[in-house]
């Protein structure tokens, strides 16, 4: 079996880009990448682009493509990997496969996605391209509205107060504050949370993730050629999983459980032989505050109706015990969709470095990042650990 | 290293489907794959769908993880690849990958177009992602169009008659007679060809692939897998590549040579210890005819601007010496974009059975196909091996 390593790391502040395209931002992310790998671009074998809607808002696709020329290594194997939100997860899935696999010794992985651009239509058609369009997204429901569903149903069932879930945007803020990339780096209070305007009852504006544009990217090696080329072999992809769950959410059985985050988060665990008392530095994907709390419990740190607890006490604070969204999370980072999935292993890569700032988490080891497509109609979940 | 196999294959009819929806489509080319596999859907353990449009033309992303749904295996891993027209060929390589891996044993890999849809724009709009659309597709230039560049370029460099070239397409609709999946399984003289109205000149109506709906299927596994269960060990994935060339066509040094081919062929060759006097049954990607040629020059079985001869000389006949698109290819079987790559497969895995029909080639073991995403912006090379 072969190990597989990230050696580089790169990304764009997420912002409107009103002076960048979908290319600058994928390009600016990848040659970054590159650099901090300290390999050359000839070294790049292929290249993944984890991107959802670019057909839509930018009449481009063929995306991996373009992009290889763009930084000029056109030649490589290339495509573009989508699973709606859950795109940069799945594309980083696939480029595992691929070095895992002995076929590739180097390759680029890239999320991207631009959201400000409206080629054909706006972002929020585009996002509920992620549902069912023949038997749900053409009622006109939005992807908040699917989201509100499962918050109300969640409050309800468990009796929990909405101000203890909120606070999860209150938690995303106050990290991003020390994010340089972050979209939104200011602190919000709970009161403003629960004062903003309602997006679609009871997800309040101040719980939703924002629309933005970015890029994030890793380069992937073997051990074999990291040696080869007298690297450093550091940052080991220790589990990589990629579960689905029955596509429409009117069709599970509990809509307060994504039955995608727990395969993929116990297959990823098994693969790198961890439980969630191990993981040091977690990213969870909340989209809005209650997926947030509902990740926490699928993934086995609470259980169900207690996530929350986590997020009351202190333990998803940096020096508390599951330090989580240590980087601003999806609320406040922002969640370009098709890159979120790569941010999250940026970041996961900077804690373990140790180059965090002042959000540095004490000396982690293992950090695990988990992204959702839809309403969990496909979740990725990465382990990486820090090898001495 | 692990071998790759085939273990079933499944497909539409290619077509103007009015009755049956893209997921309709992508379902019943799978359960044909299983069945035909003879595996049971619980072994299928990742999904990809090679797709290019859902987006544009359905208003449907996320296809992945809709298949795994409506195929009865919510749970397993699934994700969309996209690269244009080369997506089915794309995808198969990553479906390669993931058995390689190790950490897939049986695999499903399904190419699907529904060409027809117009959810936000027509198919020609679509079609012309695959180019640049900052710098090429802005300016109102089809898709036919760019090919047309390529066609009269291609005939005064290498001083080629038209109807030499044009042929390509009476071949195809020949072998297309006995295809019941074909879209246009009729004959076609080269008069009614030449006579046929330019769509972009010199391009004609009859030397262009037509639109159509269709869904092709494969199940891949582990040479171990398939012997736990029982199964006969028969269709190697022997080689399988996937190469980019610069992505606009206005900036390579020579427009009638595909880079990306050149590469991917090479790459796929020497994976599977072939050369091309080794091919028994090929199948190449003729959106328009000149491609066709082409694509027999850039795979090394003909000299540059002779790729014709082949044709002329009755070669690429099912008893020649190379027999070329024998169930029609993309002119006359269709080419239903992100579909096509794996009805190549499906073609040639036919053809390495005996089940080919009145189109059997004698006795082939070593089948090849050729998938190409926008013009050349990414090929996909596959090489088949019957292992007796």
């Amino acid at each position: 079996m072969r190990r597989v390593f990230i050696a580089g790391v790169g990304a764009t502040r997420v912002d409107e880009h009103w002076d960048k395209s979908l290319r600058d931002l994928m390009r600016e992310s990848s040659l970054k990448a590159i650099q901090d790998s300290g390999l050359s671009k000839k070294d790049i074998e292929a290249i993944y682009v984890g991107n959802m809607s670019s057909g839509f808002l930018q009449g481009q696709e063929h995306l991996g493509s373009l992009l290889a020329t763009w930084i000029g290594v056109p030649g490589v194997a290339a495509a573009k990997v989508e699973a709606a939100c859950a795109s940069g997860g799945a594309a980083l899935h696939q480029a595992y496969l691929a070095v895992r696999s002995g076929v590739y010794d180097c390759v680029l992985v890239v999320g991207v996605e631009k959201m400000t651009d409206a080629y054909t239509g706006d972002v929020t058609d585009a996002l509920v391209m992620a549902e069912d369009q023949e038997y749900v997204a053409f009622t006109g429901l939005s992807f908040v509205a699917l989201n509100a569903f499962v918050y109300r149903y969640y409050m309800k069932k468990y009796g929990v107060r909405q101000e203890d879930i909120a606070y999860f945007a209150v938690h995303d803020h106050k990290y991003a504050v020390n994010n340089p990339l972050a979209q939104y780096p200011r602190p919000i209070t709970l009161d403003e949370v629960m004062k903003s305007p309602l997006v679609a009852d009871p997800i309040h504006l101040l719980e939703s993730a924002p629309i933005g544009d970015g890029s994030a990217a890793l380069v992937l090696c073997s051990e074999e050629k990291l040696k080869a080329l007298g690297k450093d072999v550091h940052l080991e992809i220790a589990g990589s999983a990629v579960a689905t769950d029955v596509f429409s959410l009117h069709e599970r059985a509990d809509p307060t459980t994504l039955l995608a985050t727990v395969k993929a988060a116990r297959k990823a665990f098994s693969m790198a032989s961890i439980e969630p008392k191990d993981v040091d530095v977690l990213e969870v994907h909340d989209a809005f505050t209650v997926l947030g709390v509902i990740h926490l419990e699928d993934m086995g740190f609470a259980k169900k109706g207690e996530g929350w607890r986590l997020l009351k006490e202190g333990q998803l604070e940096k020096d508390g015990d599951l330090p989580t969204n240590t980087m601003g999370g999806l609320k406040a980072r922002g969640h370009p969709v098709g890159a979120t999935g790569i941010y999250q292993v940026y970041e996961i890569t900077l804690q373990l470095r140790g180059e965090a700032g002042k959000n540095q988490v004490p000396d982690p080891e293992v950090g695990v990042a988990q992204n959702v497509g839809g309403v969990g109609g496909t979740v990725a979940v990465h382990v990486v650990r820090r090898v001495r």
